[in-house]
């Protein structure tokens, strides 16, 4: 019994957002930096490019992501984090601390 | 660009592993300590008995929970988190965080 934690609707939004396939790689993408569509494509090569969509509108949605259009020729379209979004950050520091200590790297594991 | 971190590949099975619904709340709810079928189930309310015996079967295969079986009768099991499945604990604490401070309580959103 070392935890108890109620069980928060705030909470439970959280955790259904982040349990959202590609929603956690995407916003930790974009923690690099402003990207345009191509770019956060090219850097998860499993997603399709109509799931990125999907996902970039929904986190729009939910004030995430910002969608930025340069009125250039030809338009530039970048995507990237909002305050909400930044905010996020140390959740990924800690799934990497996580992953580090407990994950073997694909190497060190045997065959499944 | 405040961010720039390595997909590693460990990172990704650990935003994979966490990014199947109802994992993380299964995980959190066994924080509280080993706990019955029923008791998850019960703590769990819109997650089927079939999608949660499959989640557990994936959980135990990943070492994240332990399922021990006590010879009373009737038989008694319990499922409790390994110490892989204990160290995510500040990962809940990350997530409550960011949820206090940036998704407001049901009553304080407006209509959807």
């Amino acid at each position: 019994m070392e935890h108890k934690h109620p069980l928060c609707p705030r909470f439970e939004k959280a955790v259904e957002l982040l349990s959202k396939r590609w929603t956690a790689l995407i916003v930790f993408q974009l923690l690099n930096g402003p990207q345009r569509f191509a770019g956060i494509e090219h850097s998860l090569p499993n997603l399709s490019g109509k799931m990125l969509s999907e996902r970039l509108r929904e986190l729009e949605a939910e004030g995430i992501i910002r969608r930025d259009v340069y009125p250039e020729i030809p338009v530039r379209i970048e995507y990237s984090l909002t305050d909400k979004g930044q905010a996020m950050a140390p959740l990924f520091d800690v799934i990497g601390q996580w992953a580090t200590d407990w994950i073997p790297l694909p190497s060190e594991a045997g065959p499944e």
